[in-house]
């Protein structure tokens, strides 16, 4: 297991993200921008020049330039996403009518900023990790805003993590709701293997080394350590890998882990440490565009 | 201009919100909750309380309430949106079968705080503010999450601020980029004037004393002080007093406000302070849910 | 105060009226234009040449042309939104397949004929009383054909009429109604000012001059003189300037308002004239389409 | 073929339209009804009453109810669609919060208004075609309000009409631009017949005797005697009878027939009359709500 | 009454049709195609060569054309629509991005696959109905999958079916129930043909000779002989002819016809053999897609 | 891997689904049910009786329960999904007004025959597989009716079958096509596995023992083995356990798998049989809806 930055290109969207970005040039504009209408046609060519204002890992060019292919607007890419911008560099460059271009602005203005802001703060958890622990890949978790989990999982794995599942459907995770509700660990992960698709992964979070051991056995893809601390992890990895346990499981380490502490984590021998402020809990990096006739 | 707490009550949400929040459990539920589905209908009777991690203003009762009757649980509230909850204290109970309290929770936790975090944010500018400038308004911008406007600018209000316009075509807001494209601030103004709806008001963004004087002769409703540092703004307010222009205008500053210089913004003299980052960057506030059998 | 008649250009649509357009279409088509089909590919390329049959104000191109791009079909304006045309006037050539001419007349012609209708309607109303009092609006209100408000809203404002607030989000009118529920005009504008955001306009409804004066002193930015005679509204203006509080203000006139009475309201100094008929009863103009080979 | 008024009851209205009342209601109110919540929650109970201002058949009450239902107001129905209501009638009384009756108000009176003045006009044509040939139809016509079909179609069955052709898909109607590009009404009429399910019929609009009788030879179901003069009428007619091919065929009059020369259509023999402006030029009768606490 | 293969071309598909394809692809692609991601853009150009398997009517064509269009891939067909198709031979050939053509590629053959099934069934039994009477049509039912009607639909019609009534909308269908319900069949066809337009067809369910007549002489346009042996539905088509009843109406069999018994049927005289296992029970056509670079 | 037959319940639909009920009603009701209307209200109480007419594997009663409780009609299940019925059995009984058990009648039968269909396919071809492999499965392809893939899906799972990938986003499947385009199965096992998440499986398509080994050594989880001969696939099963390998892959057979030839897959040592043709050829149940009043 092992995680790469790879090379960016513009990522393909599939037609359902093309219905939402649809939809928030809705939310955004509803009866018509009443400014430019104010105003008179503003049918004068003009380019607007997208730039950074902070330092940031650059994200959501791929959706501005959607959004710009729907309004008709011509577009040039002058940065990666997943790169490095520096205040005032242009990362996109957009040419068509002055009204159109003020029209979407705040919309693409409002994706970018957002995926940017959670690309970066992942971009530097990652690369935190991956210094001390290179193996170890770091992930997010369901905690998104609602209506918004492609752009957040998609700014995730742009800033080098792991976007974990997407939805309730893509694998079983087994938690102490579930245990609590099934009566035990193991009748939990073993009915649930036997139920689910051999496509699916099965998981179970466990509060200790017992419940841990226990989930291996009943065979749980992956065991996830829930609010433990990095010592009491560390003890479980060792454990398993005595008992020849270590090698069938991928252990993910979870509960309030920060940007201060994931280094104690990321050396107790896990395979993947996930995080619910990526996504919950960042600040926007920005951008702005600037209007040239 | 004066800016009250209401007394909370359950806020009624408009049709195209239950939309919202609908698509908001198909994004997480998709094809199904495979966990809860492989480990059998789940179907004790159960409770889930909904209780707070971290002191916040809470928001996001009412959502929560309309999608637990979506899915057919009863609800109990037990805090009002817009007061404080400690780490502890319970806000809302739910009952009905274990595997839908579990299939719905994720969605509701993800309103809940991002609303919540929102509503904190602005109360503690709000109070700040208020305690030396009672009548200035805290006012959020655009910069909201796309798909997800109404649920931070409600939770903007919740917390005592202003939502300010809610979209394009509500408010004429003719920033630097319409100026130039027009060709000035009292043509701009006096064309919007005469096109718009005698029920909109019409906004202009100034750079300076001048332009600010321009664009209430020209018969603005609002003049907008962008990215203007506070003593040239006071200078502004003590000249259109001066000229007996400040009673026709409401003044709103605006650009690189924030926790730390709001104060210094608040005494100048202008109506309302607005603030992207009441929504584009915040700490989601802390809750979670315990299932009880 | 002041309205003018804009030189006419394409208007631009928003998304949402895009979608709204395809939904026109797909309400006529259904499972597909039966006749067509049954008659054969019919692929001839002809010319469909929308005209005039009764003098009229047209309206509806911009939306003309967008239906004939999104079917693929090229296309000429003869005509500007906002002027006259007279019987047997062409306003609009599409090119393209007999086949798709034929298939999208019908909602072309509804959406044109409603439009031109209103727009002819308003203007008439429009200059009647231009001439006798030129800084007077003719403003529309909410008794629009469900699902088609933006496109007869849009009529008026191409008849040179103002279009009044959109839907229930843009503005606050309180009515009688409200008045009762809350328990007095002065409470009621004052709860709503606070209440409500800056950039918002709030308007109330009253039925004679105390009431009148109380709003204005409330607060209100709009007074709405509802079923009232033009005496007693002229004398409801004077009082007003007597008293300083004319300026204020904008005063609108409604209720029981016809072509035939306008005259007389449009002297007594009011600002606003609304006219529920504008949009809820009027006769279509007649366009028709015929095709050449 | 014979016309009779039915006895009314709620009309069960399909799912596809239940949504359309449910979009209606979501235009007006969109993120919010700004009044109801600037006046505070305004829950009290009060009860709407929706009565008649003018004379009208009334339509429209199905509609009401279900608006009604889906926001939770409890109802009484106090007059049955297709019967006269006079001014002062109430038809309607809904019991709920206030702020949900000032909510829906106006979507609920736009629906009412439109259908009760199209049943009226479809009344008073039925009635006028009645007295001098009962086994005349008056039928509407696809001149209809898009997005708005379903409900001015239903106003026309209420008021007595024929609703005619509902979509595209529904019948074939082979009209003259059809017959110029396919190249005759024979060949146009036989290629139909064959291509056509068995379920659906087969009109044809022709402009004399000669292709009236070419239609009918070749097999139309229906044919339709587009913009001809009465005289011209009564002698197709005539010739068809004596050629023994009037049982085999149903025949239409349409183009330019309105309330003042309907009756000379009438007595013409044919069976059908149909008439666009019964749905796009009318009248919308007049109700209002009261509001009683 | 006569069935034609008609000449076949790209057959338009209407606006609804196509939003039904977008919805396919959303179904399938969701929030991404995983394995086109990870293996990086795959933007090579290629062509995907989509070539029959087994001996088959080919269907389908439009619809793989309209998703090419959809996701930006050029195409070549290589065969029309209702002509068979021999193992290996290649009917469409798309052109563009590889990744694109894999994400694509499941759809497209899972609609072709489907519409040829049905196509070549339909064939078959239109084969054999015609050799021996060839006016007799063979039509489909509403047994189809929901969701997917309109393709199976116009797959029945490109195979030489009849496909019948579309939805409830489109013709009066009385059935046994209906009759029950009403009490008794002249009264149902009555009331039926008094309420509904002129421009519908009336259907009436029979399961003998005495409700044949009794149908026919109330008025139906179509008699569904239904669930009766070959042998009855001969006596009854001979005893309407010998009352000079059988010009009068369109008579259809149906119930438990096969591709076995098909040509018993065929020789009764009916006019249309309805069969439902056309759309609810076929072996789907064997298509493939083949890549090359 | 062990695959059981589960208890069974009325199983949850996710409001995804609902939605699709919902349209699949509108597809067939659109503007009305025609001849429902034309008989008058037929609002007497009755009971629809759905009972089996051939012997199956029942399904689609969890959609057809849901149906009827959005239509507002009472139910009574008597009968398991996945359970054998016999001709005759009652498996549903629906209570409330006949015209409207007469409108949702078709839509409840098309569900439930194609849903019977497929679970009595699917458990025809388990039951052969279980007697000799107990612990080989049997799961179902993407090859699903477009929109009805829930459905399909589902009814496999009735059937004792594995559901296998539901989308392009759930398990990364390298192809022939994919490795191809990639250049090599280690390069494209190796690529996904460091680009996809943790919590998904990575699955890889061979053509024989070379290919299958590299691919387990890259690390595949899965390996399909694809239209190779049963004497092939035993022969990689058996070289794989000489080189320690078995353990670390689920193997997949399929291509070409039929009812006749299934049992010399299953007896090849693999883990999982897939059969495109368990959704995409079957014939339906046939279930009916008999009226008591």
């Amino acid at each position: 297991m092992k995680m790469t930055q790879r090379a960016n290109y513009l990522r393909p969207l599939p037609p359902e993200v093309l219905r939402a970005l649809q939809s928030f040039l809705e939310e955004d504009i509803r009866s018509g921008d009443l400014t430019t209408q104010a105003l008179g046609p503003l049918d004068t060519r003009a380019t607007g020049t997208v730039f950074a204002r902070s330092r940031s890992i650059v994200a959501g060019i791929a959706e501005a330039v959607a959004i710009a292919e729907m309004r008709g607007l011509s577009h040039e890419t002058l940065a990666f996403e997943g790169n490095w911008v520096e205040p005032g560099d242009v990362v996109l460059r957009l040419h068509g009518a002055a009204g159109t271009l003020l029209t979407v602005e705040r919309v693409i203005l409002n994706i970018m900023m957002r995926m940017s802001g959670i690309a970066t703060k992942t971009y530097r958890l990652v690369e935190r990790v991956r210094e001390i622990a290179p193996h170890v890949r770091v992930a997010a978790t369901r905690k998104t805003t609602p209506g918004f989990r492609f752009f957040e999982k998609s700014a995730v794995v742009i800033g080098g993590g792991d976007p974990h599942r997407y939805a309730l459907d893509d694998m079983v995770l087994i938690k102490n709701n579930h245990i609590a509700a099934v009566g035990g660990i193991s009748l939990a992960v073993r009915t649930a293997r036997e139920y689910v698709s051999f496509s699916r992964k099965v998981s179970c979070e466990v509060r200790g080394l017992d419940e841990a051991i226990e989930a291996v056995e009943a065979g749980a893809d992956i065991v996830l350590l829930d609010n433990l601390p990095p010592r009491e992890i560390e003890r479980i990895v060792e454990t398993l890998k005595d008992r020849g346990l270590r090698e069938r499981v991928v252990l993910e380490a979870s509960g309030g882990i920060t940007e201060e502490n994931v280094e104690e984590y990321a050396v107790t021998g896990v395979d993947v440490i996930s995080i619910g402020s990526l996504t919950h809990s960042y600040v926007s990096a920005d951008f702005n565009m600037r209007l040239i006739f």
